[in-house]
């Protein structure tokens, strides 16, 4: 086990290697600054790199910008950079989490996501086999969440000393008529439900970054949500509210919550869907598993009555299947969020203050 | 209302004007890694730094993607990085820059646009007066523009020892039926408009960059170009494409033009609309300015009919003013781009093929 997990570690970190020694051998192609000049390399760059891998027919036209056909409803518009290293890591890579990352925004909206945008920001020096690599990431991601990349933009930087690669994602979806969430509408006595095991996004990065072996593997989370949250809304439960716990982690969700609906929260710390592995890394480390990042998990704020049923369709898809009902709101003030320890304790939870884990996602 | 947008966009000018006196204090305050964290102190920083300066109705909800009220018509949809060295430079900033090549990337397709969207990618230790400062230049060219920021995200990465700041914009806009830019459809006799004096951008930074005094400043021509694209179609001329020319410059807009329509293109040099100040700084440089970026300036072709009627709408528009026409598409075979010198000579205007400026936008 321990040696399967070394193994992992040590494959990634291969891979991300491997493109470096070869580059030290001159022949390996590397971004050059000219790839991001607007001229005829940055049409190479794009016509063998980028756009036969993300080939779409929104895509194609390749005009100042994407022309979709009108939406039929609200529209959402969201977006995020990603800047994490390692640029792969157990589980996934930037690509992969640039594309979960805003189809889960456009998710947790209850919005259908109808297109993407990637910027890339590439150093200089980044070889194009990595590049390639993440690209065909982004290109399966996008085909697992069913959304294609629109339109895009390459830029490249001076090269920093390591290989680096910054992606911004912006995302459009359509909100149908008859949801929206708002806390507002959170009432003490409902649910709160996560759909499965914490924190294990940023205990994968930081694992390879670390060359840390924890006895079980732990691999990034990183999954597109958009058909998971459908499957919620679609048992009709009335869920007041999804947000999918990234940066700040499921702390920092709870905390946002307490302060948006006015009310406390009691969470059950035997109800937490945390797997051994990651409970033992974050010991090992010090860390509070609740304040670290996931990228392929929700929360949702579901009425009493209806938080059996919205579990039960939770745990019925594929990437719900470890979920809980963890705690629920409560009208004690001020609003605050308390954990009920397996030892039977309280212990505030709050939100991480500062920086726990740097370019994690 | 309009007295309302102008004070808005003046505002916000002196208050960009206000800090860059200020700023330099040695205990002044800086960003740092932890205010990317998604933690209390990244709070702190959309509170009291980025909200104030951005706020309107889209943005104010904080949700993880904007809501739009629907849009009537097909949707567009861009982004773009910029990685602009040094971030202030005359005639703008990196915020205004962010703004306008958003803006403008919907403008050329005939769009209106409806939001933009701001991803920060901070450098630990930038100046908090400096970030101030670019982001009253994307309000004030936001207002300028008409166009509210709806959706943002804020990273922060490791020091690389200068000023960082890599803004990404995308922007929605809704494509009236009836109008698609089509290079196919444009025919021998053709014209192609050029709506002001050209290279400006690309040389304001150079000059700043490199310490070059010119004979006469040269300023980035950075402006949202929505109003004059608005009042070039609303002449109902034929206007066949519409293209900014920033990286690769008009050259390489006229090299994607003969390619895209199968025809070649004659253009005057004598027609360019190119300052004394610009010739003289490119001929110093030793650089052509036809292959200098714009972040003002828009390209169009237009039924040979209908040239002169866009041309005097054009010239009417405050950021027209300096427009031309400047040549005519042929049926000479192979399509290529000629120059029809000053001399009564012959000289062929291809694409830059690396990068000759680099971090310029």
């Amino acid at each position: 086990m321990i040696e399967d997990l070394k193994k992992t570690a040590r494959d990634a970190l291969e891979k991300t290697r491997a493109t470096d020694s070869d580059a030290a051998g001159a022949d390996e192609a590397r971004v050059l600054m000219a790839h991001g000049g607007g001229g005829e390399l940055t049409r190479e760059l794009l016509a063998e790199h980028v756009l036969p891998r993300l080939d779409n027919a929104l895509l194609r036209p390749l005009m100042d910008s994407a022309v979709l056909p009108p939406l039929d409803g609200r529209l959402c518009f969201t977006t995020d950079s990603f800047v994490v290293a390692p640029l792969v890591f157990p589980g996934g890579d930037i690509g992969r989490l640039a594309v979960c990352g805003t189809v889960n925004d456009l998710a947790v909206m209850g919005a259908r996501p109808v297109a993407l945008s990637l910027g890339l920001v590439i150093e200089e020096g980044l070889p194009l086999a990595l590049l390639d690599r993440v690209l065909d990431s982004v290109a399966a991601a996008a085909a697992e969440a069913g959304v294609p990349v629109a339109t895009g933009d390459t830029k490249v930087i001076e090269r920093r000393g390591e290989d680096g690669l910054i992606i911004n994602t912006a995302g459009v979806g359509v909100l149908p008529e008859g949801f929206t969430v708002d806390a507002g509408r959170i009432a003490a006595g409902d649910a709160v439900l996560v759909s499965g095991h914490l924190a294990e996004h940023g205990l994968a990065v930081l694992s390879v970054r670390e060359g840390l072996a924890f006895e079980t593997e732990i691999r990034s989370d990183a999954a597109p949500l958009n058909g998971l949250v459908e499957a919620l809304l679609a048992t009709g439960g009335d869920v007041k509210f999804l947000r999918d716990p990234t940066r700040g982690g499921l702390a920092g969700v709870l905390a946002d919550l307490a302060e948006d609906s006015g009310l406390s929260l009691e969470i059950e710390e035997a109800a937490l869907p945390l797997s051994r592995a990651v409970l033992g890394a974050a010991e090992l480390l010090g860390l509070d598993p609740l304040t670290i990042a996931n990228e392929g998990k929700v929360v949702a704020a579901v009425a009493a009555a209806d938080a059996e049923r919205v579990l039960a369709a939770c745990r019925a898809h594929p990437l719900g299947r470890h979920a809980a009902l963890v705690g629920r709101f409560t009208k004690a003030a001020p609003p605050l969020v308390e954990l009920l320890t397996r030892g039977g304790g309280r212990r505030l939870v709050s939100r991480p203050y500062g920086e726990q884990l740097p370019r994690i996602c």
